[in-house]
C-alpha cells in the first residue's frame, strides 16, 4: 500500500482532544488506503518543562543525559496517539526512536540522522498494522544512547521517514494553514501560497518564517519528498495548505514568492582593520569558534591599507561576539580602532525563483524602500533572494510596501 | 568495590531539591567506598498524570502502549539524578530499562523480571563510573517493547538489582521512616519496628501496609537480600529505619508483629450457583481472565444442589468483575440467581510469625472485635495471619482495638 507520512507538532497534540482530532485526520488517510507513518512532537509545553529541569539541575549539562530526559515527551505523545487510533479501530502502535531504530550520530542534542532501516515497520505493516506512530526528534547513537536532533527535529524526522519509506507525501500539520507571502500579523494582504519551491521555502524558513525547520526542507529537497504544510485546526481537503515541491511542479508563479523578515538583528562594524589577506578568516573564524552565527557581511573599500568590516548577527549573540573580539584584540590576534554596535536593525528579504530569469527586482526593491524614506544599511543578494538590513522601526513598513509593490496579494 | 543498591520513591524525588537531597545521600555511600546502583521512581504525581491520560484516551487500553507512556516518568528522574550527581563530581550516568537491559516477560503492565545481565553496568563501573542511575519499574520484553512491572515495581527493580549484583544491602528510601506496627495515621500508638521478618513484611505489604511492594519482599526473601526501609527526609545513620530480614536474625518478637488493613475492599456474592465440581474454577477462572484480583473466598453450605459464593476484591475492580460475570451468564457459561455487591467493606488483619507457635490469637481477635460491636463478614487465616472483612465504618476502630489488645506499642 502507498505510504503517507503525517507529522503533528506540539500545538497539534497539546491535549487529549487535539490528539483525537489529529487521529481523526490520520483515520481519513487510512480509509483512503494509505499505510501511515505518524511523527509526533511532545505535547506543547512539555519539552520546555523538561529543558527547564535540566537547566536548573546542571547549567553545563551532559548532553547525553539531556537527550535521555528531553526525549520522553515525544514518547508519551506517541503512545497516546497509538491508543487513540486503536480506540477508532485503526490498527496502530507506537515506536520510540531506538525501537525503529532511527540511527543517529553521537552529536547529542544536535545529532544527525544516519539511517532509518525500514524492515521493522514494514514487517508490522505486512501483519496488518496501518499506522506506525513514531516519537519524533530522537534516535539512538552507536553507543546505544538516546540522541536528539535538536529543537524542531520532528520535522526532520518526518521528512527522513518519508524519504526512507518512499512516501507519496509528507504532511506537516501545524498551527498555521500554510506558507504565506509574508507574515499576516504584519501585512493584512498576505496570501497563502498553494505551492512553493524547495529553494524558496529554504530561504523563507531560514529567514524567519518559522513554519518548517530548515534541515527538514533541505532533506526534502535532496530526496524529492513532497512536503505539505497545513493546519491541524481546520477541516482539510487534499488541496489544503501549501505544497513545498520541486520548482518543475510549479506552473507559473510570481517573480517574488514572498517577503521575509527577521526582527532581532544586530549590526557590528569593526573600524579600521588591516586590509590584508587572511583578515576575514581571522575575524570570522574567531566568531565561529565563539558560536556566533554571522549572516550578512560587507567590507568597505580600503583606504591607506585599512578597511571597515560590517556584519549582521542575531541580537542575542552580540555579547558573545563582543567578548570574543575583545579577547582577540587583547591577545594581539587582531588590531582594530573601534567596534561599533547597532542593536536596532532588522532584516527584510524578497525571495523568489523567478528572480533567476527576471532582472530589475533589486532595483525595484531599493526604489520602494527609498520612496518610503527607509535607509538601507547592508545589502546581500543570492540567486533567488535579496536581503537588506534596515532600522528596526521601519521593518513593518518595509514588509508592507514590498508586498504591495510586488503585488503578492495576487495569484501569479 | 562492594555494591549498594539505593532506591528512591516518588516523594523522595518529587522535585529538583529533593533529587539533590537524595543525591547527597548517594554521595555519602560513594564516599564510604561503595559502587552504587540507584533505582528511581517517577517524580511524584507524574505517573498518575500519565495514567490519567491513558485512562481518558482508552479505558480498555493496549497495555504495551500504557507501558511505553507510563515508563517515561522514571526516565526523566534517572537523567536528572545522573546530572545532579555529576554536578557533585560523582561519576554517574542514567540507564533506561532497555539499556541495561532488564529483560522481562511480555505480560505488559505486570511483567516479571527474567534476567538482569550485569556486564554493561560492570563495564562502566570498571571504567570509573561510581553510580548507575537506573529508571525503575521498567524493562524490555523479548519483542523489544517496553514492559513495566506494575505500580510499585521500582521496589522490585531495586531488589532484583541487589540480587543480580550481590549487593551488600538494598536501601529503600521512602516518605516514612520504617515499618510500623500499624498505620500511625490511624493509631497514634503505632511503633516503628527495628527489624521484621520477610514473611511478616510480606503479609503486611500485601495487606495494605504500602511501604514495600509485595513482590519486592518475596524476591528479597528468595535471594536473601537484606532490605532496609528508611526515610529520605531525615539524616540517616547506619541503623536507621527498619531492616527486613530472615527471621533467624530477629532475636525475640511479639506474637503479633502488626495490624494491617486494606480500606477499599468490596464483597461480591453470587447467589444460588450450582454446587458441582468445577464451578469454582469457572467463576474464578473467568475473574482471573478479566484481570480481577480475588482475595478472600467463602463458599456457603449447599442446599438443594445450589450454593452461594462470596469473595472479596478491590473496589476499583468491581465493574470489571461484574461485566465479566454478566457476560459469562449471558453466554450460558454460568447460571446464578443474583450478584450481590457490597462496596463498603474493609479488611483488617493481624500478622506475626509468633502465631505459628502460640494458639488463641484468632479467638482473641474475634473477641476484641465482638466487644466493640463489629460484625465479621468473612474470615480467612494462614499460618502467620488472620484476616477479617468488616463494614468500612468500623475499620479504624478495629485497628486501634487490636493494636491495644495485642499491646503492640511495647517492644516484644
Amino acid at each position: 500500500m502507498p505510504v503517507l507520512v503525517m507529522k503533528f507538532g506540539g500545538t497539534s497534540v497539546a491535549n487529549l482532544d487535539r490528539i483525537r482530532r489529529a487521529a481523526k485526520r490520520v483515520g481519513v488517510e487510512v480509509a483512503k488506503g494509505y499505510d501511515v507513518i505518524v511523527i509526533v512532537s511532545a505535547m506543547s509545553g512539555e519539552t520546555n518543562k523538561l529543558v527547564g529541569y535540566v537547566d536548573e539541575t546542571s547549567p553545563l549539562y551532559d548532553a547525553r543525559e539531556y537527550d535521555a530526559i528531553v526525549s520522553s515527551g515525544e514518547n508519551v505523545t506517541a503512545g497516546l496517539m497509538a491508543l487513540t487510533l486503536q480506540e477508532m479501530d485503526v490498527p496502530a502502535r507506537s515506536w520510540q526512536g531506538w525501537q525503529v531504530p532511527l540511527k543517529t550520530t553521537s552529536a547529542h542534542s544536535q545529532a544527525r540522522i544516519e539511517e532509518i532501516p525500514t524492515d521493522n515497520l514494514n514487517a508490522k505493516f505486512g501483519e496488518g498494522m496501518r499506522v506506525a506512530v513514531v516519537a519524533g526528534f530522537q534516535g539512538i547513537s552507536d553507543e546505544g544512547r538516546i540522541a536528539t536532533l535538536g529543537r524542531g527535529g520532528s520535522d526532520t524526522t518526518a521528512v527522513a521517514f518519508a524519504a526512507a519509506f518512499g512516501a507519496e507525501r509528507c504532511d506537516i500539520y501545524t498551527d498555521v494553514d500554510g506558507v504565506y507571502t509574508t507574515d499576516p500579523r504584519i501585512c493584512a494582504k498576505a496570501r497563502k501560497l498553494d505551492k512553493i519551491a524547495f529553494e524558496e521555502m529554504l530561504e523563507l524558513a531560514s529567514l524567519g518564517a518559522k513554519v518548517l525547520q530548515t534541515r527538514s526542507v533541505e532533506l526534502a529537497m535532496r530526496y524529492k519528498v513532497k512536503l505539505r504544510v497545513l493546519s491541524s485546526f481546520e477541516e482539510q481537503s487534499d488541496e489544503a495548505g501549501t505544497l513545498v515541491c520541486d520548482e518543475e511542479e510549479i506552473m507559473e508563479s510570481n517573480v517574488v514568492a514572498g517577503v521575509a523578515y527577521s526582527r532581532d538583528e544586530a549590526k557590528m562594524t569593526l573600524l579600521s582593520v588591516a586590509d590584508r589577506p587572511g583578515i576575514a578568516s581571522i575575524i570570522f573564524g574567531c566568531l565561529s569558534d565563539a558560536g556566533v552565527n554571522v549572516d550578512m557581511i560587507v567590507q568597505n573599500i580600503s583606504e591607506d591599507g585599512r578597511t571597515d568590516m560590517t556584519y549582521s548577527l542575531p541580537t542575542d549573540q552580540v555579547k558573545r561576539a563582543e567578548t570574543a573580539l575583545d579577547e582577540l584584540k587583547t591577545s594581539g590576534g587582531l588590531n582594530f580602532a573601534e567596534l561599533v554596535i547597532d542593536e536596532d536593525v532588522s532584516k527584510v528579504s524578497v525571495v523568489g525563483i523567478g528572480m533567476r530569469s527576471q532582472s530589475g527586482v533589486a532595483a525595484k526593491m531599493f526604489k520602494v524602500l527609498s520612496d518610503e524614506g527607509v535607509n538601507i544599511k547592508v545589502i546581500t543578494t543570492s540567486e533567488i533572494k535579496i536581503s537588506v538590513l534596515i532600522d528596526r522601526k521601519y521593518m513593518e513598513l518595509a514588509v508592507q510596501s514590498l508586498h504591495d509593490a510586488f503585488e503578492l496579494e495576487k495569484v501569479g
